[in-house]
C-alpha cells in the first residue's frame, strides 16, 4: 500500500470508518460506495477512489463487505499502533476529551490527566485519574507518553506548554487559541476551530 | 478583494489572527510576514501570499501594523456578520464551548444552550441560559438562530438532528462522531475531530 494518504484522504476516511461503525450497530453486512457517499454528501467516484487506495478484498457484486472494509480502514490510518497520551487541564473541555469514546477505538490511549487545581487533582474522570501538574516530567519519565493534549485556559498555554516540553514529549495537540512558541523538535497541531467554523460558515 | 478565498488560507488568516491578538495584549505596535511564518513554522512567502489577497493598507517598512490587519482579517472573513447560535446539549464539550472566549471575537453569539436534563434545565453558563429541548422550536420561531452546535451524546445525534431540522436551522456544526442523516437544505459540518487527529499523528 501507498503509505502517501493525502490529509484530505484521511479525513474522509475516518467518516467513511463512523459510518461503517454504525452500519455494524445496525447489523448491516454490505455497505456500496453510493451509500456512504450520499451520506457525506460527496460524489460516489470519490468514495470508490479513496478505497481504492486500500488493501481492501471484501469488495463483492452487492457492495463491500463492513466489518472488512472497518478493519482494513483501521489498519491504513494505523489505529493499531497504540498512542499515549495526557490532557494538560481538567476544565470542560479536557473532561469532555477524557469521555470521548471515540479515542480508544482509533488508538489513542488517554494514560491520565494532569491540572493545578488542587479541589481537581485525585479525581477521576473516565477512570482516568487527575495528577497534579507539578509531577508531569516525572509521571513522564517513567511512563511512555508520545502526545499532550493542551487544553487549559488560553492565557496559561505558553507556560503550560514549557511544562510540557520540559518534561520530554515531541507532539502537543493544542486546543487554546494561543499560538505556542516550542522548540524546533517539538510538533504542534494547532486544533484551530474557529478556523473549521469560518471554512463551514464563510458563505452564509 | 475577491471572495473565493480557499478554505486552507481561511484556516490560516485565523491563525495570524491568534496572534495578531497576542500581540495587541503585548502591544507591539509591528509584525512582520517572518514573524508570523516563525511562529507556524511555515514559509514566509506563505504568509505574505496570503496576506496580499487581503485589502490591507498597514503595510510599511517596519512591517504590518498590527491592529489595522487584524481589522483587515476581521472584515474579510467576515466577523462584522453576527451569525447566532444553539448549543444543543450541555455536556462537558457544551459548556465548555459557551465559555470559549473566542467565539464572540470571530462575530459567533451563542445565545442559549438545550438540553433534556431537568438538573441542568434553568442554570446559566457563561450568561448562557440552558434551556429545555423540548422549547426549541418555539424558541428559534422567535428568535434569529442560524447555526445549531450539536454537542449530545453520539447515540441521541440522529433523533436530535431531527428536532433541529424541524426547528427550522439550517445549518449543524456537528461536534458527535455520528454522520447525521438530513434533508437537502440542511448543511452539516462535521468536526472530525479523530480525522485532525490522525492526519497529526499519521507519522508518528
Amino acid at each position: 500500500m501507498d503509505k502517501k494518504i493525502s490529509e484530505k484522504v484521511i479525513s474522509r476516511l475516518t467518516l467513511y470508518h463512523c459510518i461503517l461503525r454504525e452500519f455494524i450497530t445496525k447489523e448491516h453486512e454490505y455497505i456500496s460506495s453510493k451509500q456512504i457517499a450520499t451520506l457525506l454528501r460527496i460524489d460516489d467516484s470519490q468514495v470508490r477512489k479513496d478505497l481504492n487506495l486500500l488493501n481492501n478484498s471484501g469488495k463483492t457484486r452487492v457492495g463491500y463487505n463492513v466489518k472488512e472494509l472497518k478493519t482494513t480502514i483501521e489498519k491504513t490510518l494505523g489505529y493499531s499502533k497504540t498512542k499515549h497520551t495526557c490532557i494538560i487541564g481538567a476544565g470542560n473541555l479536557g473532561m469532555a476529551l477524557a469521555k470521548y469514546d471515540n479515542f480508544t477505538s482509533y488508538g489513542l490511549n488517554v494514560v491520565a490527566m494532569f491540572d493545578n487545581d488542587t479541589n481537581k487533582i485525585g479525581n477521576k474522570i473516565n477512570d482516568k485519574e487527575i495528577l497534579d501538574i507539578k509531577n508531569l516530567s516525572n509521571f513522564v519519565s517513567h511512563n511512555e507518553i508520545d502526545i499532550a493534549i493542551l487544553t487549559v485556559p488560553s492565557k496559561f498555554a505558553q507556560e503550560t506548554s514549557e511544562l510540557i516540553v520540559n518534561s520530554g514529549i515531541k507532539y502537543i495537540w493544542n486546543f487554546t487559541s494561543r499560538v505556542l512558541k516550542v522548540p524546533e523538535d517539538v510538533q504542534v497541531w494547532n486544533e484551530n476551530l474557529m478556523g473549521n467554523f469560518l471554512q463551514f460558515t464563510y458563505n452564509i
